[in-house]
C-alpha cells in the first residue's frame, strides 16, 4: 500500500469513526487532520469543563488524548481499542483554552500498539503527555475498494 | 488526629471541594462517601457518553475514576493535584449503566501518594483499574478549627 | 478445574519455568508460593545491587517484581509474556534487606491480564507498588496429565 | 548558564554519580554520552540476564533504561531520583544483543520531571519504551567553581 493509500485508507476510516463518535461531536472537537499511524484532534475547554478556579479537569484532557489516540490507532482501517493508557499532566489548562492533541504511533506490532500523544495549548506550551496501548480485535471500519 | 476527626476533616474538605467542582456536577457524579485517603463517587453513562454503538467513551470513565482520586488525595485537607495517572480498561461501560469509582491510598508520604481506583458497574464487574500519583502543594481546602 | 487441581498446574508450571530460569537464580531469588493467578518471590538486596550509599538500583526492585509477575501470569500453565508494566518508588531499599514480592491477578481475560505486585521490606514497609499487563501468547508450560 | 556550560556541568555531575555507581558498573554498563537533560548509556546481554531460550529477563532492559533515565533527570546537578516509571516491552532482546538506552527529558519543572527512554538494539530495532518520573530532592552532586 503507498503512503497516498494508506493516507486515504486512513481519513476513510476516520470518517467512518466520526459519523458514529456522539461522544467527541459532543464535547465540541475537532478532527484536524489523520495520516497512517497519528492523527491531530483539537477542543476548547468549556464552562463545564472547569472548577470553579478556571482549571480544566484533567479527565477532559485525558479524554481529548484519548480520541486523538482512537483515530490514530485505527487508522490502519482494524478495528482496534485503548487497552490502556498513562498521562503525565505537566501544567494545568485553563477556560477558553483551545487544547491540540498530536498523536502518533510508537511502535504497531500485528495486535498491540504503542502510541504517543502530546496535547498542547495555542502557545505551544505542553499541557500533558499521554502513552497508549491499543489492541486491534480485527475487522474493518470501511470496505476498502469503496474507500480508495 | 482520631480516626473521627480525621473523617470529620475529610467530609469538610470534600464539601469544599464540592461546592466548587462544576466540572463533576455538570456529568451528574455524585460523592457516596469520603474518609481519611478514600472517596467514593457513582457517575451513569448518557447519552453524550457514548458513541453510536452504546459504548462509553474511555475518557469518561477516567474522569470518574480521576474524580475519585482527587476527593482521596484532598482527604488530608492539604490542597493536592493529580501529577500523571495509568489507567487499564477491563470491560467497556455502556448506555445507561451506573459505575462506581472507588478511590482508596496506597502510599501517601509528606507530598507524593499513589492511589488506586477500582471503576465497577452495578454487577460488581470490574470496568476499569486506575492508579493515580498526587502532588501535594500546600494550604488547607478548609480551617480545620471550623470544620470539626 | 477445582482449586487443588489449578493450584497443582500452577506449582507444576512455576516448576517448569523455574528449571529454565536463569536469570532470577544468579539473582538469588526464592521463589516461596505459587497459585492460581498468584505468586510470591523474595530476593535479597546484595553488594553488586547498590550504589555507594548503599541503596539499591531500582531496576532490581523492578526485576524482583516483574519476576514474580511473570510466575503469577503464567499459573494458568499458558505461556504468558510482560507487555509493560508501571512501577511506583515508595522507599529506598537497602544493602542486606530482603525484599518480598506479592503477585496477585486483577483481571485475567483470554489473553490480556493485569496483574499487581507489592514489594515489601521484612518489617512490612512497601518498598514499591508494580502493575503489569501480560499477554498470553499460547501453548501449555507442561502437559496437564503430567502435572496434575 | 551557557549550552557548553549546562554540557560541562551535566559531564562533570555524571562522573560523580558514575564513581559510585556500583550497580550499573557491576552489569557492565557505558555511559556513551551525556548532556543538559539527556543520556545514553549500553549493555550487553549476558549469560546471567537470560533465560534458558536465550531471551533477556525484562528487569534487565528496565534496568537499562532506568539508568539513562537517572543520568539525565541528575544532569541538572541537583540530586533527582526516580518515583516511578513505566516500561512497554516491544520486541525480545537475546543473548549477546548490545542493548542503547536513549534518554531525553520531555517536562522539567522545578521538582518533578518526566522523561523518555528509548531502548533500541545495535540493528536500531526498538526494544522498549520507558517513561519516568522524577523528583528532584535537592542539593548539588558536584560543585559547579570546581566542575566547570
Amino acid at each position: 500500500m503507498t503512503g497516498k493509500t494508506a493516507a486515504a485508507v486512513a481519513t476513510a476510516a476516520a470518517a467512518a469513526m466520526w459519523r458514529d463518535d456522539r461522544a467527541c461531536q459532543a464535547l465540541g472537537m475537532e478532527l484536524m487532520s489523520v495520516d497512517l499511524g497519528c492523527a491531530e484532534m483539537a477542543m476548547t475547554v468549556q464552562e463545564n469543563m472547569v472548577n470553579g478556579h478556571g482549571i480544566c479537569h484533567g479527565g477532559y484532557i485525558f479524554t481529548l488524548a484519548d480520541s486523538a489516540f482512537a483515530y490514530a490507532c485505527n487508522s490502519r482501517n482494524l478495528v482496534t481499542v485503548a487497552a490502556g493508557a498513562r498521562i503525565d499532566f505537566l501544567r494545568p489548562a485553563k477556560l477558553h483554552d483551545r487544547l491540540v492533541a498530536s498523536a502518533r504511533v510508537i511502535h504497531q506490532g500485528g495486535r498491540s500498539g504503542v502510541y504517543d500523544v502530546a496535547v498542547d495549548d495555542e502557545a505551544g506550551k505542553c499541557i500533558a503527555r499521554f502513552r497508549g496501548n491499543s489492541v486491534t480485535v480485527g475487522g474493518a471500519l470501511v470496505e476498502e475498494a469503496v474507500s480508495v
